[in-house]
């Protein structure tokens, strides 16, 4: 086949895209690694021994299609019912789900979002085929517009499908409850609050799915859970939204151990409170040491903090950084690129990335 | 917010869908489960002992984004290289991927596949908004149309993505590799050879997708590999469409321990071959009792069996063997609603499910 038939297989929004690009998976022998916003801290003990024993013959059978005992037990945690809820292969897959939900492939429907924001968004909507509206933040990352909420300036209120990271990555901003309640009543078309970091938060916005119909929140096992591996988010919010997804998921969308090492996690959350505690200490801590040494530190609502290193260009340090073996995050978009995105390890990780960037900040001086 | 600005939310498209229904999964004790396909006999012991030594902190870590290892293994088993592979979700995945990398949302661009198949494959075309061009097989399920297939008979030679099932469900029927090769050259768009049950089969076609660019060969290892709980399937075929189907997929598409899991069951081949012949012995065990039974049994080339009962209609025997706490599969559709689609299970299954229908005869005659 000639490669021009070849190519005409292929559509031409496919050939077009451009992929998103995950961070770094490396495998580097005692790399510390702060680049992907995972948490330090593995699964709690229940969990793991959990998951162990159900590593049987079940393996051979389906899992639950619907995450039943999932789902139930989270509508237990968030009061609502299970069909409030439904179970993504880790929360991308649910965005993903929402745009093709309620968004048309047609540069007349408009999918909404920050920027800058979590970089899948844009991807998705040009996967789907539906145009975007990247809303410009502040340069303080806080939400633009506000107070006093305008037509006719950055936002669409008629967007079909708007995307607020609350609290925002690579940013690290949370957004007050009462400005998104604000910003949902404002918007005629789907708001799906992404509270992927919202355990590192002081608030979360919950009820605002619970009350308007139009909002979904989406929530993660992956970050504050230590379950990256297993591939386990959720959406909460109107049972008829709800159930316009699940017409729109694979059957068997969440594998089974997954399911089981969440719905483990939840008979456990004073275990993982805990950890939220000791990492929201380790991100004061860290963030005084790096100001000291002349980093300009935002403050964070989350479980990374978004820093302005001095002395090199950001990408600089991230290579110095890699040197020493110490992987962080760094994007090239223009409002970030002067910045380094670091996950909050452990206090050794901390101490030992405190150290790295001392040496590199005296070689350099 | 009133019912209709509500509705107004969800595209017309999700409105009108019907999702597709799969077998129940239903927790009764005691029940013999022959519906969905199962594979009867746990994975390895080296497998459990593999995915148990691996639930440990890793599960705090994203999983690989391509499954490289995976992708390793088998391009080795396969005879080719790594990027002429893309794991899924369960192929499922890859099935819906395949929908919307190859065709159009539009009614100009076709989806085609037999009927009676996989009934996902009209959902699929219905989730994206393709159009479809269900191609009814012979009344014996064999390929219609050849030889000597013709344009302007029942297939459109440029359907933008042909689906078909080989061996078939739930026909059972396999269609010879020499057909296959005929009927994927006449085609022009992108035809998948859908194997899910081929390691039942006497032979396969992955040969087909190393040979023709516009041809993939979709596999999984949820049915023949007793790991339908961790979600693992794949697609072989020419670097360029694997490269195009790669970037419309999630970024962590396959959880770790799946991978983990499916890496493992390719180092244990014997154990799964082994089980791979136990299988078909007993399906011909049990196509003989039910013949003597007065069931007619279509030959089958999977781990199923399609069969006409006498006596009574066959929902009624759906019926009468749940009541007994035997589970099989009943389609409504006008080709096979005369049938029962029942999976191959234990011998000690396939005994119990003997008695239940000479009792079942007894009290009906």
């Amino acid at each position: 086949m000639n490669p021009t038939r070849l190519k005409k297989l292929i559509r031409p929004l496919v050939q077009k895209l451009h992929a998103y690009v995950p961070g770094e998976q490396p495998k580097i022998p005692g790399l510390i690694k702060l680049n992907t916003n995972e948490n330090p801290y593995p699964p709690s003990p229940h969990v793991l021994k959990t998951v162990q024993a159900a590593v049987d013959g079940r393996l051979r059978l389906y899992p639950n299609p619907t995450a039943e005992r999932l789902r139930a037990k989270l509508a237990r945690l968030h009061r609502c019912t299970p069909d409030h809820l439904i179970i993504g292969n880790g929360s991308d897959e649910l965005l993903a789900l929402a745009v093709r939900t309620f968004t048309e492939p047609s540069p007349k429907s408009r999918v909404q979002y920050f920027t800058p924001s979590y970089s899948l968004y844009p991807v998705l909507a040009d996967t789907h085929g539906a145009a975007k509206n990247p809303v410009p933040l502040n340069p303080d990352f806080s939400m633009p517009g506000l107070p006093g909420l305008k037509r006719g300036q950055v936002w669409d209120f008629n967007a079909a499908l708007t995307l607020v990271t609350t609290p925002n990555a690579p940013g690290g901003r949370g957004y007050p409850t009462a400005e998104l309640d604000k910003f949902c009543r404002a918007q005629q078309g789907v708001v799906v609050l992404d509270e992927a970091y919202v355990d590192f938060a002081d608030e979360n916005a919950l009820k605002l799915a619970l009350k308007h119909p139009h909002v979904l929140v989406s929530r993660t096992f992956s970050k504050a859970y230590s379950l990256c591996f297993q591939r386990v988010g959720y959406f909460v919010g109107h049972p008829d939204l709800i159930a316009a997804l699940h017409k729109m998921r694979d059957s068997y969308n969440v594998n089974g151990l997954g399911q089981i090492a969440a719905e483990a996690t939840l008979d456990d959350l004073k275990y993982y409170r805990a950890n939220f505690r000791q990492i929201l200490t380790t991100r004061e801590q860290l963030s005084r040491q790096l100001t000291k040494l002349g980093f300009r530190v935002l403050p964070s609502q989350t479980n990374f903090i978004l820093t302005r290193p001095p002395l090199f260009p950001a990408e600089q340090w991230l290579q110095k950084l890699r040197d020493r073996k110490i992987l962080v995050r760094w994007f090239g978009a223009k409002e970030v690129r002067d910045y380094l995105r670091i996950t909050i390890g452990t206090p050794a990780e901390a101490e030992a990335l405190v150290r790295a960037v001392s040496a590199i900040a005296a070689e350099g001086g």
